[in-house]
């Protein structure tokens, strides 16, 4: 898998299998920093039945469980429920929390906190619950609303809120590993996002949440997950750990991804696309960040309101292709990590033959489609491209920068 | 090096590099937890620069700047005395940290931090240092003397003491990054270990303070770090995580370890050895334990005051080889790892030649030697054996259990 017949894999793959004779010491000299955004992780199916020891052994008294009604009515919740009243806690379910969450649900979440004084929030959901209980945990904390802590910088002064116990129910965000939380202003379909300081109390992988969601809901959430792992992996950090983890996804995704979705009964599937998703993932890209497919899509997924997911699947492809000459031996490294036959091709062929792999794993579970398909057209994606011109995020890390609207408009047409 | 000519290393590696066709089914339907011992990682050459900064970042006012007097002597922490003043904090230094700390030195150094109410220990020093100050901030906070808290029951109900930031000036022990501290009861000679509950809040890893570490102790930190991963990734356990960890541990121990003992200057070789000590072995064995090669060495160290690293070398190739037969599998990956040659060989032979690669390795650094060239006879070694079997450890995640003295004393005797 990771050989490519002929090429002198024992040195280029030596550690952080990042090629080229002077990367390792590269790497090596450069700086990192890693720390894992939840006091503990515990992983395995059926663990969700130790929410209830496990929330009463940090300290909790009063919980707020925190859902939605889809997720409350698959009965998931009853036994989480059970398991937290039979470990002598008090409980009360708030099952408001909406997808996509915007800033008034966000605001309802926190008062119902503050009425209940509640000391813990155990959240079970997707990533639209889990970061709604991130949001209120420092809200309830901190005072004020949602959009004062949308600066970074904020971050180090918050106080610590209620407890935060994680149960994700998809496979996909990360949401449960990571410290951001997204919410869009209704006014202008804009999602901003809230960095709190603290890591979770208990972060809970129990595929066996997984098992109920449809099978596009798992693919959404599944190239989700790619999406970070790829995008993590091929930005111009050099992160060790975050490599390594990041790739090992990419691996797992490949192999685990199109299962999940024809099958989801298909537990090892499940399984795997949970450790790939909330452990290796979010500690991945939680530590080495991203680079332009996340806010290139979130342009247009706010603009057509596609999910999270979807909108990332829509627009990979075309903009891997673009970052190519930026990252051409990471882009190997994803390639031989999908098992992309290599044998006597060159790198930069290698690397195109991994975007195509993930294109068509992507067409496979249906989240690579036209944007078209979405009511989109060329006009307003051109006028998208030139907004976004006008206030580029933070590429520092990008492997290749967009440095124009007329770039981001190239790619738009390719991509519609 | 990860392929065997002609095996089918797609489906072998597919997520966990383990092997058997059934086996990732039953790795990712068993169950695991990972957390990280520490509150972040701050990783790259010149790190210990920021160590003052880091140290006020965390609140600290008033530092017991821990070490030993060979450090000491080097000048290096001098100039992490000044980053901390610099920083505006108060600092004492404290010198006396001996090598193989003592129960009456670690009470020592309780006294000292009790008589200056220091909120904060900033530790610079091998496994001793980094031990002991675990060791002290644990007793200042919660009373009693270190043979207290050898019950690692008692972990759960105890109190935070002063922060922690530590600092490894060798690559191995992966104190650092673990949660035990030992010290030699000098009245028997045996180690105890206390287990802290608290993670350190920084760790601080700069390869540039392993460069003046000579050769042999580069030698025996780095014995230490691949015993470790080795031991950690051949127990029965699965531990994803864990696992990936470890054997990333193993390929640079094997690529690096060499480089690093032949010469100190060698920054990459450094760097690496302190990435796989300090970050990836005290993750991966920090959560997924050992198994026979830690308490049997443990024994004869104690006996033969060799030091810890020294008497993990000196056996670890037997151990090895009386646990094959229960980790064929596990081994093989581990022989992967080191590059051996593998092509037209069964399992069990590449598991033998990955075992024969890492007691050329020791040998190649010196830490692979008989136990006679350390005083050791026939007679002793089989009563340490007798009493062994007596009270043995608890070895249930062993691949192969040592279920008698007579066995223990075949071992002892392949290694006099």
């Amino acid at each position: 898998m990771f050989t490519r017949a002929g090429a002198p894999c024992a040195r280029r793959l030596c550690c952080l299998r990042a090629h080229g004779a002077g990367r390792n010491c590269v790497t090596y000299a450069a700086s990192f920093e890693f720390s894992l955004p939840s006091e503990g992780i515990v992983f395995g199916v059926g663990a969700a039945a130790q929410t209830g020891p496990r929330t009463a052994g940090i300290g909790a008294k009063h919980v707020m469980l925190m859902t939605d009604k889809v997720v409350r009515g698959t009965g998931i919740v009853d036994g989480i429920e059970k398991s937290l009243r039979d470990a002598g806690l008090a409980v009360s379910v708030w099952d408001d929390v909406v997808t996509e969450p915007t800033l008034p649900a966000v605001a309802a979440a926190v008062e119902y906190c503050k009425s209940g004084e509640y000391d813990t929030l155990v959240a079970v959901g997707g990533g639209s619950t889990l970061d709604s209980a991130k949001a209120t945990s420092t809200i309830v904390a901190n005072g004020g609303s949602f959009m004062d802590y949308v600066d970074p910088t904020r971050a180090a002064t918050l106080k610590r809120g209620p407890r935060l116990v994680l149960l994700a129910t998809t496979s996909g965000t990360g949401a449960d590993m990571t410290r951001g939380a997204g919410a869009i202003d209704p006014a202008t379909g804009i999602k901003h996002w809230l960095i709190a300081r603290f890591r979770s109390n208990v972060t809970i992988c129990d595929p066996e949440l997984t098992r109920g969601a449809p099978a596009h809901v798992t693919a959404v959430a599944g190239t989700d997950a790619l999406t970070q792992a790829v995008e993590s992996y091929t930005n111009r950090r050099h992160n060790p750990m975050a490599d390594l983890l990041n790739l090992e996804a990419v691996r797992i995704c490949g192999r685990y991804l199109r299962r999940a979705v024809a099958n989801g009964e298909d537990m090892e599937a499940r399984s795997a696309m949970m450790y790939a998703a909330s452990v290796l993932v979010g500690l991945g890209f939680g530590n080495a960040g991203l680079h332009i497919v996340h806010p290139v899509s979130q342009v247009v997924g706010d603009r057509y309101r596609i999910p999270h997911g979807l909108s990332l699947g829509l627009l990979l492809p075309y903009l891997l292709e673009f970052s190519l000459n930026g990252c051409v031996e990471k882009l190997v490294d994803v390639a031989e990590a999908l098992g992309v036959p290599t044998e006597g091709l060159s790198d930069r062929d290698v690397a195109q033959r991994g975007i195509d792999a993930i294109r068509q794993l992507l067409v496979d579970v249906g989240t690579h489609r036209p944007l078209r398909e979405f009511g989109a057209t060329a006009e307003v994606l051109d006028s998208l491209a030139d907004d976004y011109a006008k206030r580029p995020p933070d590429l520092a890390n990008a492997p290749r920068p967009i440095r124009s609207a007329a770039e981001l408009r190239e790619i738009f047409r390719l991509a519609l």
